[in-house]
């Protein structure tokens, strides 16, 4: 989520750019893109597939197998439901697996993207110390190693702005090294919606895209560029103080639209733009005065050390088959 | 900044205060309210008086002294800029125990009220590590202490919800065992505007004042509670996000004014609502669904590090006649 | 375990104390002494009562109920053992309470003692920070408790060097405040043995007493001092450079006197001298040249992390009736 | 000093090779082996260059080029004295790349070695955190970077333990990417005597080198592994119990040696054996029984972070010409 490291953090979940598609095509079924949801006790599971250039357009998103895994709850301090969360995931994240055709003795490497001495940034490495790693048992002493295990490494590269070294650069040295079969990228975001922040986990086959702007002379983590599949894991922690201002808009028209017909005398013209232009009317008043700052909960301590937890614990459990889903828990930190 | 331990952080800077009052006074100066403002090199002082019942009402504040030191550019990350600010608080410090008529031997005991696991309550922790403790010279080896110090000793009481006692109790022990002079607490606060999180420090006379409430029960931390004078040391690292969203309206009003006499059209109802009122307006659509959030920036864990280092600098340089404004960093850590 | 504030942290362990007295004595057992062991499956139970004078005299301790659980394996990551052992200190920590006629109602307040930046000395803020604290559910909405649990405080009061104020001063003026019926002080202790580092944790309820030295203007944590019983939990996690060098050296002798009639021979004079002569010695040595440092094993993040989670989860099974042994590692962080 | 890492890392310091060498040639100045010391305000610099196999032989070591700066006040917290021994190794560490020819616009990737969560390991991840990194401005904006700054990258790349990956590696890959003109490796290393624990700095030309054992499939950061001159920054933080106890009877010998002609008397045959005999004869009894542990001084949490920032300022100086030594300090943390 560092600024000159992926601009791309900040792109949308999918999750985001189908409800935005869905609004501009008036909740039409989008073509090219096939939706699933699922609700189970508070944990809500939707399967995202983009299959074909037109749905890729309409959604502003690469095609591929996205998977949201939104849990409002998990902003409280519920270690009940994160167990539950943790588990769920796990499942979710096998079926992943499965559905890409990965094999359960494939090597992964588990990259942990972002700055572990800024909090909100701080998901990937503290996903990279809590996760389970063995691929130095298979490599040092292979005859030893119990069945129902697979070998997993994982690194946090670090940010450019405190290595000097592009992550993707890093990344790549250490896959023609280590010689992995599947590398899995766990990023920190910035969400587009506020309900979103600290609640959402997303899988995506996608890789991690730079953007453009300075980027031009950056790469991703792809499967171009590591010459392995790359599956995304990523959660929204900050969201942009515009984007705080457009939503709670966005709710205004919402909740004034159950008292009245004209909710345009309250909002004005506020509630004629669209999304997007008013988001931009926000952000031309808030950046010439530097306000349009990125902003995360207070609790944000907390919440990074669960999520970060839950996640660890789900990779446990999906990638080693000797780790039971029902206690998953017992392998972090 | 606990939510059980002192709802009073939530209250306004004198600043927000006076920018209210003087809004609904039409700007006119307010009976009963002194106020002074000097600009200097990017660090603007305001020192408030507010000497009457009749001052303290329409502020909604207590009568007392208050000095705000604001430092727009504090958020990016200057070390000339944090040098400077250091040396100027510990000039309107002193200035500040000289008007209450504190001697330079009075013995001072600093108390970091806040939650060192929750990096934007973090702040008063921070300053209780990096000043400079020297009461038990005093008491140990009282002659072999050089001259230019005063006896000065420093705790961080944690939070109600980590210790399960009132920071006032632990306070009130604590004075009664040591028998300090003067009391320093330094807090973290909430923010009625988005511009002063992390710009702005606020020193006052007036102690710290828990909320009604549920704190029926409860005691602050003031001349009353404590018998010693109590100044209160502030700053503002958090904000709601009812509270940006009604900034932002505000700033959407001020811009649009530039272009056109008709802001009504632009923001419908929101334009002509009192300030409280669209916030309450803002807090109706947010409460139901959980989402006024307290944030903070995302670079909340460098700006709480860089913040507690100026506030401990100036206090060591205001404190000791022997430490030197010139110098003042090389005593923190 | 701060040098100015108690000396004491440097005394014996009653288990060290004893291998000494048994030794001067020949073996014998010690009169106003009793002591029983239990070894259940690598965790060694060892009860000391120190019933008279001549006991206290013998042993150089105070009369006293000393409980130590010695675990030898406890060094290496075993997180299975773990568990043992904070189910075993529980059901010991119950009996002691029982012994000392500790009602299950009785309010309790825990203090960790120790600098939390020096890391074989953080152990006693590490439990405060895992510990179940539920003093303020008691004080707040007292009608809202569940029955099986009583009212814990905890605080870790910091060290003289960071304060500026005796511990035990801020511990008194807490007490004096929030009234606990009972006082558990958890503190990091010297070890006058190489293997008892790290592996033994001591339950006393003599409560904790400073040095003489410099200390002569000192207060301990005691019933005298505090109004109420004090129970006193210590690890040993550092040991002087003189000490292992004795401590070898009597190894040394144990081993070669298996193989030889003339250790002497071997040993010459370092032979035949006292034990406390030996270390006399080797302190004459290594002082002049500053080198009797304090050391801890090289890994002593872990361990501290490891222990301060033992102690906390065995603190919160054995004083809330509602936290069953079993799964009493849930109610930790 | 991951003990599955580099078991070179507890090879013995240069300087303690030579104190060997000496000893055993009886103090006669050793073939192949130039030394020469200098001692300035309590700073002693000891270089050595080792020109020929006959002198590697004797020393145990490779040829190559080391500098060593022994400090033995350094382990008191003194800031002068610490800002004084950055610009000297500064000034070292400039004479050293002049020495090996290294360009004054090579390109610099500095290593951290060891374990973040490991505090007497933890050394080179702290140097790497407070090192100043400038490739990415030499990369992304080359035309605005000021005379006087090369091109330098950080990175900490974990152990084996944590990643999975070996170190050598990790460092491999990067390299092949990001193409420096030189690696400087910083790691943290097991002393062979008590007195140079925390006191001394050690700089090599000969890079880093795996031990045998287990490691024959291992490869070191040395110019045949990564194709560019390697620098090795080690700084002994830990030493076995074993080698404690021979340091200190080797001391006691010396000690009663000026008080009586019988040392033999006192001390047995220990006084008789070499001193590698002797170590073996600790070893022997220590090992069966587990307690051959590392040990670290009690204070290295406060040790590590001041080294660490010595040598991130004295790299910082001696890397860039635009950093004055004089001022060294203000560009790390």
């Amino acid at each position: 989520m560092d600024h000159l490291d992926f601009s791309s953090a900040y792109a949308d979940l999918a999750l985001d750019a189908r409800d935005l598609a869905s609004r501009a095509s008036g909740n039409q079924s989008i073509p090219g893109v096939d939706a699933s949801e699922q609700d189970e006790n508070g944990i809500k599971i939707t399967v995202i597939d983009i299959t074909s250039d037109e749905g890729a357009k309409a959604m502003g998103k690469l095609p591929g197998h996205y998977v949201t895994v939104e849990v409002p709850a998990l902003r409280q301090k519920d270690s009940d439901l994160q167990d539950r969360v943790a588990t769920k995931l796990a499942q979710e994240f096998e079926l992943f697996l499965q559905k890409l055709g990965i094999s359960k003795t494939a090597k992964v490497l588990i990259i942990g993207l972002g700055n572990w001495n800024v909090t909100p940034d701080a998901l990937g490495p503290i996903v990279v110390e809590n996760v389970m790693v063995t691929r130095h048992y298979f490599e040092l002493m292979p005859d030893q190693v119990s069945a129902g295990y697979r070998a997993v490494s994982a690194i946090a590269p670090g940010v450019l702005g405190t290595t000097g070294i592009e992550s993707s650069e890093i990344v790549q040295g250490i896959v023609e090294k280590s010689r992995p079969d599947l590398v899995i990228a766990i990023d920190a975001l910035a969400s587009r919606s506020l309900e979103r922040v600290n609640t959402t986990i997303q899988i995506a086959d996608t890789g991690i895209h730079p953007g453009s702007g300075i980027g031009n002379k950056r790469k991703g983590l792809t499967k171009e560029t590591l010459g392995v599949p790359v599956i995304a894991i990523g959660v929204p922690t900050v969201v942009y103080a515009s984007t705080i201002v457009n939503s709670v808009i966005d709710m205004m028209h919402k909740h004034f639209k159950q008292q009245t017909a004209n909710t345009g005398q309250i909002l004005g013209m506020l509630d004629q733009l669209q999304d997007s232009e008013r988001l931009e009317l926000v952000k031309e008043v808030l950046n010439p005065v530097g306000h349009d700052l990125l902003v995360t909960p207070k609790e944000i301590d907390q919440f990074i050390e669960d999520i970060g937890n839950i996640i660890a614990s789900g990779l446990n459990a999906a990638l080693h088959e000797a780790i039971d889903v029902d206690n998953v828990a017992a392998y972090t930190h």
